[in-house]
């Protein structure tokens, strides 16, 4: 398999699924400042021009979601639980997508995309205006994992891979983390984790 | 179990699913237009104060798509498949929250929610930058439905009622629609299904 990443918030998290269930796939770096993802190699693998891409051997998959859950499933691992767990990570990784972070990825645009990209200063009305929202979120997030080391029953699931992922930013998008203690030390933990803290492969490979 | 619910998006595709697999619930609607959904008791059961919500006997179920894979799996039923199936499902129904229903649901907003709840008129600018986003998504949906009847293999599944929740709305809402003939052909056999074409309980029930 060949897993085609940029070091992107979507690429972070199907990274450090491949990395931390050492999944036999071959990292391919796709250089989104030479827009190689907009090229038509690129974009027969996947028409929305998009990292990342799983080639599994048997087609091209797009969606880190689908991504990470043919990775799991590939393993047999518990990542992605076939049981009635399913049902509660899916709650939850639907939950990220609608509400928390909608809210997390205005910081990440406005305060690394922007700059990196060089695609103009960050506005401080589009975060003004994400604060509350971010921070509602926050909230029940930080109420659920109360107690708690993972977020659906007691072992890891690609909904902790999912919710975390702006987290490992969050000093560098100024992301206002510090009320919420239960998403810190879930965190935190997580950091332990070697693919959650580098799910990159090193740029020389 | 019961599915609280409205008559919204979200609920249109959850309603139609425990229709379709005649799952034992009972149907309880939530007055939206009074704030139920704001109002304690009804947060107690969803925090995010939104419909759908599951009692499923053990516990409160929210966002659509858990609560649509629960009804699923507690049937025994395809429509969430339990192999390789799944990935592509996932895949399908993570495209339609980033990029179908995204450019969709502009049109659902400015023509039908804002007259409905009486919340400003539709704006114009929102619509015309719609449009693009709208057409390049429809147009790779358009090519991924090409001689198919379904959107994976060869059965309905959850990916189905996903992506088809703004069409039925498509002429209220004005979504332009005229140009992608197999989005049309394979919508028109949904609404063959009476679960797609009225999810809705009668409002007397």
């Amino acid at each position: 398999m060949k897993l085609y990443y940029a070091e992107t918030a979507n690429c972070y998290k199907t990274c450090a699924v491949a990395q931390y269930l050492k999944s036999p796939v071959e990292f391919v770096r796709v250089n989104l400042g030479e827009l190689e993802h907009k090229q038509p190699e690129f974009l027969a693998k996947n028409p929305n021009g998009k990292v990342p891409v799983l080639d599994t051997g048997n087609g091209y998959l797009w969606e880190s979601v689908a991504i990470m859950c043919h990775l799991a499933r590939e393993a047999k691992s518990d990542l992605w639980p076939n049981d009635e767990r399913q049902v509660e990570v899916l709650r939850w990784i639907s939950w990220d997508f609608d509400c928390f972070l909608p809210g997390a990825g205005v910081y990440y645009y406005e305060n690394i995309i922007k700059p990196q990209f060089n695609i103009g200063k960050p506005n401080p009305d589009a975060l003004a205006e994400a604060e509350p929202q971010f921070k509602q979120h926050a909230e029940l997030l930080n109420t659920h994992l109360a107690g708690k080391d993972f977020v659906v029953g007691n072992s890891l699931s690609l909904a902790d891979f999912s919710l975390a992922v702006m987290l490992p930013y969050s000093e560098q998008a100024k992301i206002p983390i510090d009320d919420f203690p239960e998403i810190q030390r879930w965190h935190n933990n997580l950091m332990q984790l070697p693919a959650w803290r580098s799910p990159f492969p090193t740029r020389d490979k």
